[in-house]
Formats: structure tokens, C-alpha cells, sequence
């Protein structure tokens, strides 16, 4: 997105995953933690050591609980490594939505998860791109290069002599703006259909399945179905669902199930690839 | 080693790398770390978890560098997590040799390594067994039962008549207690010779070649030449070689040049199986 490559959760052998599937680690400038259970974050020391060993220099930052810090800070100590990278931590509050990062061409808001502890989603959205020119236009009214920049921006042009041309008829409306939600690990809940209201595509953790809505109740997870609720709210183009209990060995089931709720629905696996754009959502495995 | 399964040093994945060479992770009730770099510790916390979440019972036990607690301890507090099993931590001094646990059959020593962090080796010797009864004696002799558990020991059997047999009569040498000692990570360093002389199989790192032996002297780690000059003077019967850095693609390269030195080296790697009796050791791929 806006070519940024954020890494969201680092589970134990992220490294390793990233390598397999020749992701190229050192663009990674922005990491996501979305809470401190160990399948989220034990990767992260791994990966910062291994920037370290690879003489990265590019500034890292990492958005998650406040422990974070003082966990990595801890065992950069132990080995006393001084990287030779600045490590930016910021913490997140997961009592409410708010906007933890925003940039020229793209915003990243953290919302509230209802789990076992504090945990975090995160909202990735493009901001509104600019409006795009009509070189007929241009050339029609002897635009100035100069003032292609605020037309872009969708202001009116006024030309030299004082005539004023509406945006409309110079430009064309802009590409669209895309948007990710990346929610887990939660419970079931309304407002997640609020805060994701809109979304391109919503990623919804399905740990379970129906049968087994009284364990996701106490573990604090979510079924297929309750994924698909979230997603019948929300409108997104495209939901995803994942996280799924070890105790389960196909994935279809929660494909299966959540479609009788929401239809466009897809139970990812790792390695997948999904590329989003204003026209179509084409998955590769 | 006597029933015992001892896992030395955890890096990132190590729980995975359990479950693909299929060894059950649940029999592990002693852990060894021998210091806090990534590569050696980094897997630890996500193998508790997971023996947390396999609802483990039985007690572990950690020997390594006293940071070790603090920072599983911070990880465990982070995620709320409460073992169902007792964790015992043991801080090994990494300043001179100890005896860190001894059992009934079995004892285990930390000696001091050579690197650029607080680290330390570990010798695994059994404790000497019985000797083997002649069952013939013990017929000829007609030694009542409950007399044999001494004579296993070692004494001299006294007849209720008060007539004496030496020991030597009525038993046959105890099969070879065997040893093994593991030195990483570590420089050159003469006492580590020293301090595992006679073991049955000797593993020291040997992180790089002869020809990079001042970026070996600089980083505190040794070369294969090096590793072998410590099995010369310690006379294992088996040195087995590993940690190679990973510009080197080919194993063998150390092996060849180890062996200019101490012929009997193995270059190990990883789900290599080494199987150790009196009579020989044997290496399974």
C-alpha cells in the first residue's frame, strides 16, 4: 500500500516464512503488533537481530502494547547488542479506536479487539489520491505546468487573464482510495463492523467453528459465522478469515460456514498473496 | 543419556525443528542454555508456551545465564500466562566450571567458554553403573538376593558361614559410563581441552575456516583447525564440528580441514542423529 511494506504480527519463525517466500525483509520499515500472546510476537526479537546482523541502517518502527519495548529491550541487553538502526517504539492504547500513524499517502487507525488481553486491529487506508489531470484540458486552456499541482488537488483553475475553469471539467475523479482491516484476536463483536465499516477487505479471525461457539465464547475468539456477521455489517468487497484452531485440518469447513453468511468469503493460508486494486481483488496462492 | 532428554540451547524454531524430526517435546524436563545470543535462546519462550498450552505437568528445569528468567518471566506476565507446571530456573555462573545438576545416573558440568558474551559449555556424564553379576557365582556361591545390590557396588561378599568372596570373583567391569560435552559458542581456548578431556564425543563450534581465523579471533569464535587442536588434546573418540557461518555453502569444507588435524570429526547438521555405546557410536542422517 502506498509503498509501504507493513508487517502485521510476528509470530515464532517469521524470519524464516519471509525467507521461504522470498519477501524482501529490509523494506519492511513498520511493524504491527496487535497484542502479547506468543503467536504474535515471539518473531519480533528474531527479526530485529537479524536487521541487526544484516547492517540494516533504515530506521524500524513498531506500533503495539507498551511491553513490547521493555521485552526487546530486555534481550538486546542480555546479548549486549547495540543495533545499528534506530528502533522507534510506539506504544498503542487499546481501550479505543485512534490514529497511530499518518503519513503523506496513507493512515494506519488501531481499534479496539475484545480479547483475552489488550489487543489491537489496525485499519490501513490510503488517503484520497489525487484527482487525475485531462491533458486535452491542459492543452485547451494553456494550463501552466505550476498550477497543475493544486488542480490535482481539485481546486478550480484561474487563468491569467481571470476566467475560472470548475475542477470537474479539468480532471477526472481520482483512483480510488483502497483500505485494510486486519482484525485479531477478538471475540465477537458489533462495534468491529462499526470501526471497519467500508472496508476493501476485512480480515476477521475465525478460530472456530459454530459447533464450538461456547470455547470461542470463553477463549475469547470468533466463530466463521461471527466473522461473517462482522462482515454482513461492514460491507467489505472481500472478507478473510483465518487463525483457525489446530484442532480442525481443513480450512474449507470455515469457508464453508462463513459463506452462508457473508458470500465473498475466503479462508486464507500462509503464502497466500492477495492484490487489491479499485477494479478487482485477485488472490494467488 | 540414563532416560534422560536434554535439549542444549533453543534458537528461534527449535519446537518446530522438534515436531518435523518427530521428537516428543513433552519428555524434555532439563533445558541448557549456554548464552543469551538470538540463535541460542530466541525458541525457549514459544517452546514453554506451547508446552503451557499441551497442558504439560511436569516440572521443567532451565540452566543458563541468570537474565534467562527475567526475560521469560517478562513474556509469560505480558500474556497474563499462568504455567500449569513449575518452571525452575537455574542460574549457571559462566566464570569457572560447576557442577550445575547431578542425579542418580546422571551429572552435568558448566565450564567457562571463550566469547564475546557470558557463555558456558556442558559436560553430560553418566555416573558409573553397576557392575554386571555373575550368575553362575551367584548360584555356585548360593548369595542370597538380597545381598546382590551391594556386590552390584562393587564390595566383597561376606557368607552368613563368615567366609569372604572378593567382589572381582562375583562380578564383571560395569558397562562404560559414556560422556558428552558441548562447547559453543567459543574462541580457541586450551583449557576447554582441559576441561573435556576423555569424553566419548566431544561437540565444538567451529563457525569458520582456517583462512577467516582473524575474523574467528575478533567475533570470539573458533575454526575448524582450531576445534580440532581441542579434540587432539582431549581425546574424544568422536569430535563432531557445527555453527558454520553462513557464507560457507558447504559443510564438508570444514570437515576436510578438521580432519588435516583430528581425523575422526564429523561435520553435523541439522536431524543428524548420533548414537553412542561403549563399543562404537554410530551416525544416523
Amino acid at each position: 500500500m502506498a509503498e509501504r511494506f507493513f508487517l502485521i504480527d510476528c509470530g515464532e519463525g517469521t524470519q524464516l516464512q519471509l525467507r521461504r517466500y522470498k519477501l524482501r525483509m529490509g523494506k519492511i520499515n513498520h511493524i504491527f503488533i496487535s497484542h502479547l500472546h506468543g503467536d504474535h510476537y515471539f518473531g519480533l526479537i528474531g527479526l530485529i537481530s537479524s536487521f541487526h546482523l544484516q547492517n540494516r541502517k533504515n530506521d524500524l518502527h513498531i506500533y503495539g502494547p507498551s511491553d513490547v519495548e521493555k521485552i526487546i529491550q530486555v534481550q538486546l541487553d542480555a546479548a549486549k547488542t547495540q543495533l545499528g538502526f534506530q528502533l522507534h517504539f510506539h506504544p498503542v492504547d487499546a481501550s479505543e479506536p485512534q490514529i497511530i500513524l499518518s503519513e503523506r499517502r496513507v493512515e494506519v487507525t488501531a481499534i479496539p479487539m475484545r480479547h483475552s488481553i489488550a489487543c489491537t486491529g489496525f485499519i490501513f487506508r490510503e488517503k484520497p489520491k489525487d484527482r487525475h489531470i485531462l491533458p486535452e484540458k491542459m492543452k485547451e486552456y494553456q494550463v501552466p505546468v505550476y498550477d497543475i499541482y493544486k488542480i490535482k488537488k481539485g481546486e478550480d483553475w484561474v487563468s491569467e487573464t481571470g476566467f475560472t475553469v470548475k475542477n470537474e471539467e479539468l480532471t477526472a475523479p481520482p483512483t480510488e482510495s483502497l483500505s485494510y482491516a486486519f482484525c485479531a484476536d477478538t471475540a465477537y463483536a458489533q462495534r468491529t463492523a462499526i470501526f471497519t465499516k467500508g472496508v476493501d477487505v476485512l480480515y476477521h479471525e475465525s478460530t472456530f467453528l459454530q459447533t464450538e461457539k461456547a470455547l470461542a465464547d470463553k477463549t475469547r475468539h470468533s466463530t466463521a459465522i461471527q466473522a461473517a456477521k462482522v462482515a454482513l455489517a461492514a460491507q467489505p468487497r472481500l472478507l478473510l478469515i483465518g487463525h483457525y484452531s489446530v484442532r480442525y485440518e481443513d480450512d474449507k469447513l470455515f469457508e464453508d460456514e462463513a459463506k452462508t453468511t457473508f458470500e465473498n468469503t475466503v479462508a486464507v493460508h500462509e503464502g497466500m498473496t492477495i492484490i487489491a486494486s479499485a477494479d478487482d481483488i485477485t488472490i494467488k496462492e
